[in-house]
């Protein structure tokens, strides 16, 4: 029996446009391969630095371009975190940004969070930042409205909180209108906007950007360069090529079709099999949905029975500082498994949980 | 009038093997790109793991493969370094260094060093590790003899200090045999081995590698997870491809020939142009020579005048904690310019020193 891994929030092999990709990095090379191959600014590739600036109408100093997001979000910890200080997150929250508020001895505190996401009104200050994923957050799939946006944006332009807008999934959306990002109504103002090519176009080219104020992104600069000294450029100057053939946008449109069809595979499979009492995000984007089991359910235990059944997905509480939230919950990635498998994984599931109930019951 | 800059030690655009590895790029992703650009595995592309393990007979899970051998020293002094602990070093060592071991706190210390390297006598123990460059050491061109060698390999195999061995020169040999690294030295206890392929394929690649033993590169990764999660896989692909195909050799010589001639050049050109009581570092290999004034010289105000005459160094006290040193001193890399150009920068300097020490006498 297969495995089918609902854990990781990793795109479907179907989602890389290979051919492209191959066909960019030897003609990016072939055309600036002396600049590509050699040291070069620990900014980013000095074209896709100036495409980037472009897109978000900045200018290419408030641009710092790394390896892969994750690396954006760590500098930023690295330069902004002193021990003991608070750093806000949702509840649930992307549980790497967890574990870089630890190594950097912060304290991860939880927003109090619902279905429009988190609640401005609610922050604890002072903090280093807010970390915020806006858009189909991982793990629970959740939007934050715009009302909430504009106060968190105004909160943010007041200078009374940082706000780290963590916005990979935002362009991959299967339906509603799109909203604008808290950067944007921040006017730029009190707000780290970072973006990833992971989940339009390759997680494993590792190129993700951070766009904020010159002065700050010059001091991430300067962490940079003692930590890599210069990113890998290859990466960046293939996903140069690959926007200047104007590739991105129909391939953001292959991805989005791909993954509705197993957005939709997996809500229907939930209200086909899960027994009343489980109740689910119903994202309009992104790779994630949120799972709340029946109440008195260990999400904990289940996984190890459903590891055993040859299923998995990521524990609610992994997502939670510990000890604070998720017990009966758990994250769903849907990007990575076919829609048939999909519904074979959910039915595998549905019947553990039958199981496990029983079992508790009869206890 | 052209800039002439000895300052960084950057291959020179010839050095770069552009359209083999343009062509080993697109091989590389059309033979295996749904795994090159997906998240993969934090330790490094699966292959060239195997294939470092294998050149240096030890398991891949001894491998950590990273964006650039820098990123391998920081992720191991964020591992190792605590607040006030010593970090050993050269004196002089390479800067970088220096900046990593003061991010994380600690307390870089000088050992004692001559023209055979560092004394093994002379260590101030206990250390969080000492870090050395034995093989045309940046800055000084310096390398370690075979005793001292054994020597430093006995104190890492007893356990009374590690090693963390940067060894990305040793292979840019312009004359002379090999030595052991301390590596083999030690029988890999007790020294963590950091390679580079930086210097003899592509800086701009990025991809460097440490070996070390299982635990400590098992407890690197899990740092490495947390700091950009998969590291980029196109461009160790790339590597391996490059590998793959037998070139690494070749290109070895070819990058060991023209770099011959400019360590030439840059020898000639100080014999030929520089006063008395000037001396310099006569390397076998690697990419940078060590000058010392005459006594008395200020290698900051001649900087400053070399500058605006078009010549550019590293003065010697950037490689030294602050007020140790270097005030006389001066890092030449001869790597980035051409034979020509060596002889008028020089030529240049010597003109400038001369003016300098003149000004000095009249005063």
């Amino acid at each position: 029996m297969a495995v089918i891994s609902f854990a990781r929030g990793v795109p479907a092999p179907e989602c890389l446009p290979v051919d492209a990709l191959a066909d960019c990095a030897r003609a990016a090379l072939e055309r600036d391969g002396t600049t590509i191959l050699n040291y070069g600014p620990v900014g980013g590739y000095a074209p896709l630095r100036e495409w980037v600036a472009a897109r978000h109408e900045v200018e290419p100093s408030q641009v710092l371009i790394t390896n892969g997001s994750l690396q954006g979000l760590s500098l930023i910890a690295g330069l902004l975190v002193e021990p003991g200080m608070r750093v806000l997150v949702e509840g649930p929250t992307y549980d790497r940004a967890l574990h870089i508020a630890a190594r950097h001895h912060g304290k991860a505190t939880v927003v109090l969070t619902d279905d429009d996401g988190l609640d401005p009104e609610a922050l604890e200050l002072p903090a280093a930042f807010l970390y915020t994923i806006p858009t189909f957050q991982n793990p629970s799939g959740r939007t934050l409205s715009l009302e909430r946006r504009r106060a968190l944006a105004e909160l943010a332009r007041d200078g009374k909180v940082l706000v780290l807008e963590d916005d990979p999934y935002s362009l991959v959306r299967y339906e509603g209108e799109p909203l604008p990002s808290v950067y944007e109504l921040a006017g730029g103002e009190g707000v780290v906007y970072s973006f990833s090519f992971s989940k339009i176009v390759s997680p494993g080219l590792r190129v993700g950007y951070l766009i904020g104020p010159a002065d700050l992104i010059a001091r991430l600069e300067a962490l940079a360069v003692q930590t890599y000294l210069t990113p890998a450029l290859l990466p960046q100057a293939t996903v140069h090529e690959f926007v200047s053939r104007d590739l991105l946008d129909a391939n953001i449109e292959r991805v989005v079709g791909l993954l509705r069809e197993r957005r939709d595979a997996i809500l229907e499979a939930f209200e086909r099999e899960l027994p009343d009492g489980t109740s689910w995000s119903r994202p309009e984007g992104g790779y994630f949905t949120w799972l709340d089991f029946p109440e008195g359910t260990d999400a904990g235990a289940l996984l190890n029975a459903a590891t055993e059944a040859g299923v998995t997905f990521v524990k609610g509480s992994d997502f939670y500082p510990p000890g604070t939230g998720g017990e009966t919950s758990a994250r769903f990635a849907f990007s990575f498994v076919s829609p048939a498998d999909i519904g074979a994984g959910v039915a595998r599931l549905a019947s553990l949980l039958g199981e496990l109930r029983s079992a508790a019951v009869a206890v």
